[in-house]
């Protein structure tokens, strides 16, 4: 039998920050949830979009010409090869949309990749 | 500019049921919004899962062996080939997030199938 998912129940069970979790799969895109808080890196996806929907909190989607405020309820699409930068001055819940390949730091490689996701 | 989508504001353009509208893309799969009310058709979809985010209201996937209940903050995947049928109850609101090839009747044409979807 399959099985839903609470998106209440699986942010309950992490706490670390910018360490996106496997919650499903479809096809060949993941969907993750990620805890943000602060700023995090510029970088870009070389081919994957990347959807990023508010769960709780409030996401400042940073761009070379401005910045996009995301709260609950709202989603922002980043297309590849688009420079971003995440910031959440507060604790906030993303849930994301993204290939399968797609790196958290894009094409950038610090102490931020995460380069085995688990699953939640 | 990037655009942010707001659910609650997408959601209260339109009014027909069964009838998904595009919100956006991420590489080769869709996110779409449609209302359900009432009872679907029992189909499946041949190579595509299907992701059902609900955010409003609860819809309850009958599946050959049981069903799933998925309210407000709840998701479900049906993997391709599964034979499913989407009921509501009440009137409810699903984020879909579906391979772009995916009919919303899947292996089934009848009148319910929406061969060409409008952008919300």
């Amino acid at each position: 039998m399959l099985e839903k998912v609470s998106l209440e129940e699986k942010f309950g069970s992490f706490d670390d920050l910018w360490r996106p979790r496997i919650a499903g799969g479809v096809n060949d895109v993941d969907v993750k949830l990620a805890k943000l808080k602060g700023e995090f890196v510029w970088h870009h996806h070389p081919r994957e979009d990347e959807l990023f929907l508010v769960v709780r909190g409030r996401l400042t989607m940073r761009l070379r010409d401005g910045a996009v405020e995301v709260g609950p309820g709202e989603f922002l699409i980043v297309p590849a090869g688009v420079e971003h930068l995440p910031v959440a001055d507060e604790e906030t819940w993303v849930l994301l949309v993204e290939p399968r390949s797609t790196l958290n730091t894009g094409n950038v490689r610090n102490a931020r990749t995460v380069e085995t996701l688990d699953r939640v």
